[in-house]
């Protein structure tokens, strides 16, 4: 069942208005839609760029009913909404998307990894925890993941030996084997309303060890054609099985033996998908809102190599941020600047980000590498 | 004198919120400023994506003191402004830019041309016209210009014969030789306040000859390698004779003599320049932000020839716009879609464009020509 909209003056509904609410928001601006919010925090950065917002939270359910009602569509960029009341409005008429069923099993890891082993996908071995016992059924070391509620490595625990049993997560988790990984690969997909796929190139994240949070991502990955091509078919392959309209994030580790697994899927615009803005045809966040509004998906070329860091709050400030060394960061060549307009720093913060086009991706990451020693965000106030 | 901001919470201030205004407050959020607008319209385009609109015109005086006072730092989108209270503002506090003396001399097209002239920048021959015999002191036909107001084709007459002369410009005009034009080309120079220029790529106009407004822009131009230096070099040798800050859209022809001669300088973003955004390694609209808040400017690397289309009001229809072929359209690969969110159409008026990124530039520009033959803005009321 597709809709026609009147696109002169179509009105979109984002759940979620940080750093990738602000930038679908600016993208749906650019194409001339009226955009809503929903939000918690007043003035947060989606709303700064946004026709209206709706203050309230992602569980409440007379909020998340208003935004629905108010817009022609309603999307996200965030999964962890309450999805009850939003199924019923799906059910009714059909405008949110991705589904809040497919939300839903995003939701919980465990269900997630689920669907795609039956689906045929291949994920790392894994197993829901019900008992103590269950931790150790793969022996140890051990992944052992919440599975609702998790997000840049929070929920996420690393059970080395018997001693770290007591630091298990406590609630509802499942483990997962420890992979020996090569490689974290990513591939943002897009399909919209009427069934049309658009697979982005495949990237390379690299991690903040101290956190666990990406924190660089190059683009193109430095994998073979063949990497290449079985990531891309994985990534469609996986979307096409969850029915998804809207983008898609999914991360994939490419283990030693050049095996792929898919890790785990956003369903929303995705941290490793920031580089195309900058360095594709039609960014990640332009491609959402033509695959929710009806619309046909836009070019996914990478035009040129690039690399992305995240600009994370540094450790001992909180408060007011404050930027050191954007001087001499914006003179580095090829290089654009984000910064999300959050009221306050915190500790590893998403704070901002930098992309920067080079002609090569080796180029594009000794770059962002300088960047992020030269800029940092600190705060009006030390912890 | 140059200031250091608290780039954390800069405060910008844009005088006139039209699409140029709301590009550049994209830019502008996308870099974590804070961003008032001065526009009369309520929720013009630019205030949709910006913190804040003052309700004002362009001559009141209150209001544009109001913006500059509440600002770190204020520029343009458009150069027909009441000067005179932006002088003593600027005098006071340096916090202006381009420099409101300079926003008064390119408002008056025929001191434009005169100081041009005087820095030894080739300029088609002109004259004051004092009196109606003026009009002909280069003999017929001329091109008749009104020195002030003039935009998007109107403020122009072409005087071909005696009969004419009595549809001549009335008010304070200058007449300039019809130049015989091979191609019109553009040039978009940035200056920084410490006087860092850079310079993008040499770009071609091609002209709706019904109302004289561009329509269609390719990037590069199709110029051979001499010529587009010279284009560069009289481009850059323009704004450092102006000692402008900003960005500046500079218009020359080429005559059929391979003759190139500025025609005029727009202190502001330029139509001429949209293809930027797609196709440049740093927009001009975030170049103008960086050149007037003290930041080093961004790499004017063209990464992808691409092709600009103009999406003006279809003549007959007026009223709320309605997009036809918007479908059909985006199915165009590497176009991307600018819809300015005007809330009332007229015929010709500019309603948005159209950007195509291609590996060559006939490609883009075929593509482009095919998006302006599908893609129609019409309206809800027929005229």
């Amino acid at each position: 069942m597709t809709k026609d909209f009147n696109y002169s003056n179509l009105k979109l509904g984002i759940i979620g208005g940080g750093q990738l609410g602000k930038i679908m928001a600016v993208k749906a601006k650019k194409m001339g839609f009226h955009v809503t919010i929903l939000d918690p925090t007043l003035d947060c950065p989606a709303a700064q760029v946004s026709d209206k917002q709706i203050v309230g939270g992602f569980f409440d359910k007379d909020k998340l009913e208003q935004i629905v009602k108010d817009s022609d569509v309603t999307t996200f960029e965030l999964e962890h909404v309450d999805t009850s009341v939003l199924k019923k409005l799906y059910d009714e008429d059909n405008n949110i998307h991705p589904s809040p069923y497919l939300i839903e099993l995003i939701q919980d890891k465990f269900k997630q990894k689920e669907f795609l082993d039956k689906k045929g996908i291949p994920v790392p071995k894994y197993k829901n925890v019900q008992t103590p016992a269950d931790l150790e059924s793969f022996g140890l070391p051990i992944i052992q993941k919440a599975r609702k509620g998790g997000y840049d490595g929070k929920g996420v625990a690393l059970l080395k030996d018997k001693d770290d049993l007591q630091n298990a997560l406590p609630g509802e988790t499942f483990i997962e084997e420890l992979v020996d990984i090569k490689k974290e690969l990513a591939v943002m997909v897009s399909r919209n309303i009427e069934g049309q796929i658009a697979c982005y190139p495949v990237v390379e994240m690299l991690f903040d060890d101290r956190v666990n949070i990406c924190d660089i991502v190059i683009a193109p990955a430095k994998v073979d054609s063949k990497i290449e091509e079985a990531a891309r078919k994985m990534s469609i392959d996986s979307i096409e099985a969850l029915d998804g309209v809207g983008i898609f994030g999914v991360e994939l580790f490419l283990t030693n033996n050049d095996e792929l697994l898919v890790n785990e899927i956003a369903p929303r615009p995705h941290n490793s998908g920031h580089y195309t803005v900058e360095a594709c045809a039609t960014s990640q966040f332009e491609q959402i809102i033509r695959a929710v509004t009806n619309l046909p998906l836009g070019s996914t070329k990478l035009i040129t190599p690039a690399a992305m860091v995240n600009l994370l709050g540094e450790e001992g400030f909180t408060g007011e941020p404050v930027i050191e060394g954007i001087h001499e960061t914006l003179e580095i060549d090829g290089l654009s600047f984000h910064f999300y307009s959050k009221k306050e720093t915190k500790p590893f913060r998403k704070m901002g980000h930098i992309t920067v086009l080079d002609d090569t991706v080796d180029g594009a990451l000794e770059k962002v590498e300088k960047a992020k020693e030269i800029l940092k965000i600190k705060g009006s106030k030390k912890v």
